[in-house]
């Protein structure tokens, strides 16, 4: 079992949750929260919520009917198992999402293409701390655009090249032209259960991001209403900006962020109850001398830690984040930003988190050398999360290695004792040398030709799933021309 | 006040450390610790201790005996006031310690000089995040070595670029050739003394680390004794590798370290009951792959969270690490390894940090660059450590902002509010931009190119303290031929 550390208590008390609640409570009540569809307002006037015009305003009572039955923990089955996700399972993750741009191991940025989300596929399909898969960029220049739904080509690729489970992105209206998206999203779903041939479970995850402040755009509600009339969970987060979308205090900000994903959440169990739904947020606070959103501040761990603290209150699986940076390379910055800002999920812990490796930029930029260096950061706060094997049996047993090297004597024997394989991690990363600084760097080389290395390799080791003839056929239903089989 | 989030707690608990200490306990009394010493030696057998060659044996009762006399917390006072290190007080640091390479603004690695020792002392006399000032590098090569003494020259260095309080080092058999350790370390005092005209307080704080496993050299005990007598407080550290001076296993560390710190603590208060004494360790995992100490490992932020745990539970002044990494540059791993293992002086918390900044390669290369990165991960621990603003009356403004807002509002007013200003940390070197990002790099450069930019201004900024005609008189008794006034 992966031990749940509660980083987050450190800094939210149970007192401090009662008051975010209450306040929380007060916004659905006085303020409510605006649906851009009309489908959603019918679902939460039929239920007793107060509408006028976009406007839901939703009571303590019908919040609480809705939690009552959205779902501790889910899973999702694919061909190769279940995923759990919930506070009893180990953090579930995903790696980079979604930015148009990558910067290159040329040192270059340029608009990614769909090759380039093909290696990222491999990538994270190779990873040992990435869970899920997904589109690293979406749209790319060099997709065929001419069809009416080009996002379902590119959603196919994740089952192309990972028998992982996808973690998935809405439909909107650019990749999407005459369907309706929530029919696009139940295509999707069906897409997943013929593929995978199972239709009566969870078998894809998908992120759905609110409209800050309190708002959801009718692209988002769409694909939310198919999803869950599917049976498939969703991920409800806000990214909202301090300052701009939220206030300036944090404290607002997290008010506002859990008032708008509860009321997402219960739309979610009104019109399916039962379905699996993450809460979750990625709200950051905003560097007002540049306008630019700060996914690598302090701040925005802070709001991760209350958001998680509200989640467990509301006995959710919680969404945090991010191995996230505002840094424009892998530099030192990164390294400092992606640390910080994905502690909470592995030590607070959360139970899902999106981008664990491979964002710069605060979320522009996706870069293959900082995943695999971000992938290092994951394994990193495992190990942390482990903490020190204290016991009986092993104080005895140390008493007695102690006694045996005596003052001034050493522990080294032939070979390494099993205690220190089981109890150290050792980077395949990260330069643990001893000796001339200089000497060394010529050996060990920097980090980011180290990083290309490794990249080398993954790929190299790559092997694709094993597709049945039927699943080729399916996919080459949707595929783009270029990857087909 | 600053806020103890004791982080620690979440790893090691009160039953873990009971345990701790009864193995400790144990150590203390069936193993020994070896003290080269005749005089230590005679101190411990006057008190009770069981003295058998250079092993000393200490009781329970002996060590609560010391333990009780021991304070909570001390201040150094100088001409600029009181430095007050304990739990009630926020976590007090000095930065880069020792290392005899730099790495250099050119992307070299060079033996450091009489120049660069200067150079990082006007770095940490203008740093907000810095507390007391040290000597960067000892023993430079430029360093005039005819002289029987040429430790205390390179101390007076401190006394003339600081008017913050300084963190000393031991003298040594190297630097001090003729006269007593014991004397060397009193003469330091008592420079410390006259030069402040401040005789009945302790002025200087001063490192002395312990031989592991289970041991302390002649060199340590004569400066231990000879600073004690004067009434000056020590930190008595660790600097143990697990499966070479340690156990393989982490709690064997933990123990054999405890067993070694307390041991050097009770001599201090045989010899002075009251002096300040600090507690800690910067014991740290080898890495076997090439028998190198990994200070940036996770497991060296463990070791380090189960010494808070001891040291709060003796009710002493905590020293833990450091900004430290094991890179060779200030590059990704340098940022990641230096937030992990500074994270829990600050969230810890503990008293006292060494290293807080500039160090890279495990302790053997300093770094400018690194020093003013590293300042910046102070910064986001400190920021971290405030939390989030939770309150009734910050609840109410932020609903009526919320509220004023409304749905798909905007929180944008003409100026920046109060709450913006008070809970965001806007960094100075870390990029916070949106845009183009290859033309943000044009502009802002790599963060190497702006943390030199940073020393470049702190350097011009750098106003030396005002010293008295005696004061200037008295250093130059002592300082290198080049430094004199």
């Amino acid at each position: 079992m992966y031990m749940n550390r509660r980083f987050y208590e450190k800094y939210v008390s149970t007192s401090d949750v009662e008051l975010l609640h209450e306040y929380s409570l007060k916004v659905l009540k006085e303020v409510g929260v605006s649906f851009a569809s009309e489908e959603a307002l019918a679902i939460f006037k039929k239920h007793g919520a107060t509408v006028e015009g976009n406007i839901v305003k939703i009571s303590e009572e019908l919040l609480n009917k809705a939690l009552a039955t959205a779902p501790k923990s889910f899973a999702v089955t694919t061909s190769a198992g279940e995923t759990h996700i919930g506070e009893r399972f180990k953090p579930k993750t995903v790696g980079c999402y979604g930015p148009s741009k990558f910067l290159f191991e040329d040192d270059t940025y340029r608009a990614a293409l769909l090759p380039d989300v093909v290696k990222f596929l491999k990538l994270m399909h190779t990873s040992d701390v990435t869970d899920f898969v997904n589109n690293s960029a979406y749209d790319t220049p060099d997709l065929d655009k001419s069809q009416d739904n080009f996002y379902i080509p590119q959603v196919a690729l994740c089952l192309k090249y990972s028998d992982r489970p996808t973690y998935g992105n809405v439909a909107n209206s650019l990749n999407v032209k005459k369907q309706s998206l929530k029919d696009a999203a139940k295509e999707i779903a069906n897409l997943y259960k013929e593929f995978y041939d199972i239709w009566d479970r969870p078998v894809l995850l998908t992120n759905c991001c609110a409209l800050s402040p309190l708002g959801y755009s009718y692209e988002v509600l769409d694909n939310i209403m198919g999803l869950v009339e599917e049976g498939q969970p969703v991920t409800i987060i806000t990214c909202s900006m301090t300052n701009l979308t939220a206030p300036a205090a944090l404290m607002g900000s997290v008010i506002q962020d859990n008032a708008t994903i509860l009321a997402g959440i219960v739309l979610t169990q009104l019109i399916n109850p039962g379905v699996g739904v993450i809460y979750g947020t990625v709200s950051s606070p905003t560097d007002m001398r540049k306008t630019a959103i700060a996914i690598g501040a302090p701040e925005a761990q802070l709001i991760q830690m209350a958001t998680l603290a509200l989640g467990r209150y509301y006995g959710l699986p919680v969404r945090t984040g991010v191995s996230g940076s505002d840094s424009l390379k892998p530099d030192y910055q990164a390294g400092v930003e992606s640390m910080t800002t994905l502690m909470t999920t592995y030590l607070g812990k959360s139970d899902f988190a999106l981008n664990n490796a491979g964002i710069l930029q605060s979320y522009a930029v996706g870069s293959y050398e900082k995943f695999v260096l971000d992938e290092e950061v994951n394994r990193i706060l495992m190990r942390l999360n482990k903490g020190i094997k204290i016991s009986d049996t092993q104080a005895g047993k140390v008493f007695d290695e102690i006694k045996k090297a005596g003052p001034l004597g050493n522990y080294l024997s032939g070979r390494t004792p099993k205690e220190y394989r089981d109890q150290h991690h050792l980077s395949q990363i990260f330069n643990k040398t001893a000796g001339d600084p200089a000497v060394i760097f010529e050996e060990v080389g920097d980090i980011r030709q180290r990083a290309s290395k490794i990249i080398e390799e993954r790929l190299e080791s790559y092997q694709a799933p094993d597709l049945t003839k039927k699943q080729q056929e399916l996919l080459n239903r949707y595929l783009p021309e270029s990857e087909k089989f």
